[in-house]
């Protein structure tokens, strides 16, 4: 969580100065480092990026998966902006850190995308649970890996998507340590919010989910779980990622985990009511 | 709202046996009217086939219209098949009444698809306001056109939907007159239902969307106003064959207005919390 940008006055929903600022700078090369608590009341997104061959299976692997890949937006073929995201957003350099994957393997994390950019790409932007962890915070929620200042912990589960012919692959999902009255008002609250992954998934057990040791994420950092405190495991936007790693397309791109995409959206206009 | 098929006691949600007696009565040819009342408590689906040169599109125009075209289940190529929605269901001639278009022009209204089916077909299941009713119902709020027996008023508005490459027309809806109390708790129970329509579109002046006179609706029946009640409209699963007739796609298939197909899953299982 170091490399931050230094920052002003927190930014207001509906205020999209801030964004777009910490937008700019990140395309400037001003910032490379994670974008948690950056551009405060706005949306941040995942991203994934697939030749065209490849990216209508992926919508339809969206569908048929909402919890982990909420699509907040999609790219047409060759288009490097996302218009309904921010008018001057640029897929090509507004994320600090990407991830370029070859035949599944990790080959490069790039600043910009200028060497790999093609005219075939698509570009999915798909919800984060930092926009409900606002409304977690807001309600006076103690969300550990915010208070800790660490990233949050991810696993992979042996529950697996709904696979489309080519594209499968298990769920990965996040974990917030709660009280149990916590976790049942994080019920509520995250139900409001479904682009961002809406209602966890699972609490309690993680065996039940195939989940071995809490202490060693796949992905993030481990957490600090309380006496008396529940596991409640929300849908993960990292789930892409491992069916990359599952069927090992030719080529694709991604953010690199916590290096998000910021965009114009306020996180209150996500909410479902 | 004749033709009905003879009623034994209401089924209740998670009970499956009345949606499939009521399918497999719909299959074998004893039932060929409007669906709305039969196998109460199950979800009923809008329905719009294409082929396949066209569904990846009509997927990405769903995503990008989902008050209108929220999706239930997306079939693979060929396969007559939705087993989400019903292990036996067969989409060939589970639906009582059909629509086929060529060119943008319905050239027949079919009872089954046996004569039409191709190995291209891609069907889209997309939910529809039955199932909220019963839950506005269940709250005890009178909507109008189910108290008085008739089809609830559809309209044409000046509301273009986000058009993809090749799909788009207007945005057609439905609505339900209320007095202003009913109103705003309507707007509360239907948020909960983002897969069939979710929360209104518009409410008061049926002018601002570009209805001239609510008693000339494009589809369905003239409604019933009360004194001191506003209209209510909500984003109608209809949109699509006003998309049909605007673009006018080679070949395609859709139920008839109202002659649903019925599914085995609970309406309880849509709400969002």
């Amino acid at each position: 969580m170091n490399d931050r940008l230094p920052t002003s006055a927190p930014s207001r929903p509906g205020d999209d100065f801030e964004s777009r600022r910490v937008r700019l700078a990140i395309r400037r090369g001003e910032h490379r480092g994670p974008t948690a608590g950056l551009a405060h009341g706005f949306v941040q997104a995942n991203l994934m990026i697939l030749p065209r061959a490849l990216a209508n299976e992926f919508l339809l692997f969206c569908q048929r998966n909402p919890k982990p890949c909420p699509l907040l937006a999609v790219s047409e073929p060759g288009e490097h902006t996302l218009p309904g995201l921010g008018d001057d957003l640029d897929l090509r350099t507004d994320v600090p850190r990407y991830r370029v994957w070859r035949d599944g393997e990790l080959v490069d994390e790039p600043e910009d995308l200028h060497a790999v950019w093609r005219d075939d790409l698509v570009a999915f932007a798909i919800g984060c649970s930092f926009s409900f962890e606002e409304a977690l915070l807001a309600d006076g929620i103690d969300v550990r890996h915010v208070s800790r200042g660490t990233n949050v912990p991810m696993y992979r589960t042996n529950v697996p998507t709904a696979a489309t012919r080519r594209l499968h692959g298990p769920l990965v999902v996040s974990m917030r340590p709660m009280k149990a009255a916590d976790a049942i008002r994080a019920v509520q609250i995250t139900s409001r919010f479904p682009s961002v992954h809406g209602a966890p998934v699972h609490l309690g057990d993680p065996a039940q989910i195939g989940i071995a040791d809490l202490q060693h994420p796949d992905y993030g950092d481990p957490p600090v779980i309380l006496d008396g405190e529940l596991p409640v495991f929300w849908a993960c936007g990292v789930t892409p990622q491992s069916v990359i790693r599952t069927v090992r397309p030719t080529f694709s791109i991604t953010h690199a985990p916590g290096h998000m995409l910021i965009t114009d959206v306020p996180n209150a206009r996500l909410a479902s009511f």
